[in-house]
């Protein structure tokens, strides 16, 4: 029984240190969100830089806030809506801090605790088309 | 006891489907190497298609062989220096299967079992110089 828990250990730490790994490596944004709370659980560097915000002000605050006009449980919403249908538009938004507009593409999964929408947060390209948003 | 077992699994199998969201969702192409093998421990949907092979094909397989002209000792010491020196260059090389020119930037890293290389793998820009390969 030792051995199996230090085995689950050193597959726990495997995981863990690929994932960070990989966070701080890609060149994209991303932003982990609690389903629920609407709260940001993790952070990479690429965010960060985007958002115009170190990881201390992001962590366990509502990612709704880091765009311009947006509430909460509608934003929330939006995000869980079309990480359902993927053949749906990215979700346009204006980053509040760094006034960069950007696409996200939401993605939802649930591991073991609490339902998560991973967001890839993409800076619009300059040139490409942009909605208006008072459709 | 039991509940610090199931707390564990849990924790494990949080990082382990971040790990997987996250690689899946990234647009950069990553290869994780093992550094003493140089075989490849996993490989992204991007990096599939950057190098033009299934995942089938390129896990457990030698990186070097995916790369024109590349040995394998040679390049895995390449990958581990410019891990190491990373105000060097990224490495240069063509994806042998797609033909296509690209630049390899490697981190090296060691969680629980033998210690890795993340490489990401980016494609040469169209009208970025490239190096010729003789100096």
């Amino acid at each position: 029984a030792q051995m199996a828990l230090e085995r689950d250990y050193e597959t726990q730490r495997e995981y863990d240190t690929r994932y960070r790994v990989l966070s701080e490596a890609t060149r994209d944004a991303f932003v982990f969100v609690g389903t629920r709370s609407g709260r940001v659980v993790d952070v990479n560097p690429a965010a960060c830089a985007l958002l115009g915000a170190s990881r201390n002000d992001l962590m366990g605050s509502p990612i709704a806030q880091e765009f311009e006009g947006r509430r909460r449980a509608e934003f929330v919403e939006a995000l869980n809506a079309r990480a359902l249908d993927d053949t749906s538009e990215p979700i346009q938004a204006e980053a509040r801090r760094s006034r960069t507009p950007v696409k996200i593409v939401p993605t939802a999964f649930r591991a073991a605790g609490e339902p998560l929408i991973l967001c890839r947060i993409d800076p619009t390209e300059t040139g490409e088309s942009v909605g208006s948003g008072m459709s």
